[in-house]
């Protein structure tokens, strides 16, 4: 089993240190943060520092996971690039083409494919980490036109340890899909929140279920959701401006004939859609690694919302949703 | 104590037949629907037809309870004003502008105070009703320039008797507040359905807890969310103008700077202001309802985020939110 270098030891790095090791793995991190450090020192984790523990990672070949806040990326393969130029490497940021651009600029000649696990809790740091903090979650690995199938693999085969299941896609449409699902419900929370606020005590007396669902994530860190959304500008803006189309034909439609039926209706199909894919039934499948185009047959199984579940030679085996009636 | 006639068995009229039974009321109900009907017998309540209910509530001057789907309540008000057109009356209608119109109309001597409990769940109908549904719930008690207090007292009393505390407000207070943090809510929530399920497989795929709450409420009945946002236009329709406003900002910023700090800071504080008012501690405090204007001392109440917690002859005793430092 490969080796695996962790760089960043917060709730994501911590929890990957912790389930790869639980995976048999040959572990080891680094952290920028001393609490982080110490609490993974204090548990028996290796530890080291940023330069010794990328020295290994080049020595052993292992696979090396960025797993630090987007600000801090470009700095962390700088070091990548002079200390462990040509290992494997994966990362567990929340957006993809910021990575990928970094990669390129900073470790062009890395084996590198982008990674996303879709998991968290609203804690942080090593203390919030646990070694099951991925099981059956969806961990995208990219899967782009550039991306080599041992790279690939190398990074699956990590969220498999982990637990998770691999969603294989493009940098492109990953971004377009988390702003999707992820960053427009937390600026549409914060409008809600403002909104709400602005009511004064009266109306947040009267707050109950519906709006403290739909604020809930605006209780978050605010420089953790900064980070997420400022760092997926692009495919946040197309989805905002989705937001507002709708919002706007909304507002049209109450203002000229009172009728929210158009606006209603098509959120209640998408959330049943959502539920329809929560509860589907999975279809096994395989996909053949050694066919003319295994990256194109990968990215098919994350367009139809899939996922890998494991490898058997130069095999995929993978888990299709099959929606009931 | 006062008989409840109670006009519509569904979840939240049968819920209040329950409670006003437990509380030991003499109380009656009657339903369009035959099935809240054959259920509320079936349990031992008494159920009669329309016309013979609102006559019974005549004779008995009993506090008539209009529990039915706004776009019900006009053929409701004919009925008492044919029939008990002199009575004590309250509703539990989701908006008060559209009721108190249709009271003003067709029972215009009716001794009205419209009412709204705070409670719910996604399950309708009789069978989902419980005597416990609005327990430690806010309930609304309009209390209009052209509200009599024994009016505004009986439905208090009511309320308060169903484990309620009692908010009481004007009628525009009330719809602008319930547009802010309850219609625009739905409103956001289908938006985001939408939105992401425009994303495909994919992006539902990868959808989790952020998706999931924004759009939990995306889920009610559509007929039912319409008959509310819809009931509710002209309030709504400042609440979706608001939220607009601060939509297109944030499309702005990440424009032209692509920073969000001001939605997501001003967001997180409308939530954090939500949560202190959630775990506010409570002074307890008296209003003397002999003073020159009580209802307006009780709008101050409602205004502050307070509820009116019980009666003790012509004292209301209140309680209000002290928000920790």
């Amino acid at each position: 089993m490969r080796s695996v270098c962790v760089v960043g030891l917060g709730l994501i790095g911590g929890s990957v240190l912790r389930a790869a090791v639980a995976a048999g793995r040959d572990v080891w991190g680094t952290a920028g943060s001393s609490a982080d450090a110490q609490g993974a020192i204090a548990e028996g984790f290796t530890v080291l520092d940023v330069d010794a523990a990328l020295r290994r990672a080049a020595e052993q070949d292992a696979l090396v996971v960025v797993a630090v806040p987007l600000p801090a990326v470009d700095a962390v393969l700088r070091k990548v690039g002079d200390l462990a130029p040509e290992n494997l490497l994966t990362d567990v940021v929340s957006v993809k083409g910021p990575v990928a651009d970094a990669v390129a600029k900073y470790a062009p000649s890395t084996r590198f494919a982008g990674g996303h696990p879709m998991a968290g809790k609203s804690e942080s740091g090593w203390q919030a980490s646990t070694s099951t903090l991925f099981t059956d979650a969806a961990w995208v690995v990219t899967a782009d036109e550039e991306t080599a199938l041992p790279a690939w693999r190398e990074a699956a085969q990590l969220a498999l340890d982990c637990g998770a299941g691999v969603v294989p896609t493009t940098t492109l449409e990953h971004d377009a899909a988390v702003a999707r699902i992820s960053h427009l419900p937390h600026v549409l929370a914060a409008v809600l929140g403002a909104v709400g606020a602005d009511g004064g005590p009266l109306a947040l007396a009267l707050a109950a279920g519906s709006f403290s669902d739909g604020t809930r994530v605006a209780g978050s860190r605010p420089e953790l959701v900064l980070a997420m959304c400022e760092g997926n500008r692009a495919a946040l803006l197309d989805a905002v401006d989705e937001a507002l189309g709708r919002l706007g034909a909304a507002r049209g439609a109450l203002a000229s004939t009172g009728a929210l039926g158009a606006t209603v209706q098509a959120g209640h199909a998408g959330r049943v859609t959502f539920d329809a894919y929560r509860s589907a039934g999975r279809a096994q499948a395989m996909v053949d690694l050694t066919g003319p185009d295994p990256m194109e047959e990968l990215r098919l199984v994350g367009a139809r919302g899939g996922r890998v579940v494991g490898f058997d030679g130069d095999l995929a085996a993978v888990a299709l949703p099959v929606l009931a009636d």
